[in-house]
């Protein structure tokens, strides 16, 4: 199963070290999409989403996770890294709900970005509060790990680049 | 850029056609996730969490969307295909937001199951309220479309297999 990217992501982020881990620690820091021309006609009707999904490829993680075990930005314990939103993966897909600021031909302007400069784009999905907006009342480990960390370091980072 | 299935989900959907289009549409439907022996030690401190992302291989899709404009199980006129869920995409990979009820040895039992039976899983990822639930002022064409249905059919369906 192959899987090829449809644009490219563009932020403020050169290296993980300093890269907000998710978008709700990122609020305000703006990027663009970048859509291959190819891809254009599939982005009509978007502009009209407050919200949007975006799907990518972790290109610069070290994917050898020894016994698929992680220890997570936000705690100093491993963890097995289906229980988190770490880039080392299996499958190293990104998924990242962002704002929608704009969009000018092949260009989306979005908002609250987490993601490195560079990365590839795999989908983007609207964001549908119906679909994807839930409350819960357990979230295992994360409880209470808020407060940590906000930000990546290089734990996860290729060396030789 | 290649992915490989992690597990396999099982689920009381044999075709496209009367399956959820959604998780919200699906409540209570019950399945499974098979994860592979050698990706279960992925799964340590899973089971603490509500919620779940699942991340899957849209295998049994037509992938030829013609001007990559589709018409969406909600609406009756054709969208560009990153406007809509639809599971005809340039990367077809699905997301759904289903209830984790238990996990026993490498197998996992789901609620809200809107996904074929034999879909290829390729990632799973905790749903973090923080990260991921939003209320949103603008949602573009899904606005009121939501009463139209609630199942698939077969438009995205591959005939022969």
């Amino acid at each position: 199963m192959k899987v090829k990217p449809i644009g490219v992501i563009h932020s403020p982020f050169r290296q993980a070290t300093g890269t907000p881990i998710q978008p709700c620690f990122a609020r305000g820091v703006e990027g663009r999409v970048e859509v291959f021309k190819e891809f254009v006609p599939g982005l009509r009707d978007l502009a009209g989403f407050e919200r949007i999904w975006l799907l990518y490829w972790f290109d610069r993680t070290v994917i050898e996770t020894p016994g698929l075990l992680v220890k997570p930005y936000l705690d100093s314990a491993r963890r097995g890294v289906f229980a988190t939103r770490a880039p080392a993966r299996p499958n190293p897909i990104g998924l990242s709900a962002v704002r929608l600021r704009k969009i000018r031909d092949n260009t989306l302007t979005i908002c609250d970005v987490d993601i490195l400069n560079g990365t590839p784009l795999l989908d983007i999905k609207p964001y549908v509060p119906k679909f994807d907006s839930f409350s819960v009342a357990r979230m295992g480990w994360l409880k209470g790990a808020m407060a940590k960390r906000t930000v990546a370091d290089n734990r996860f980072e290729k060396k030789s680049r």
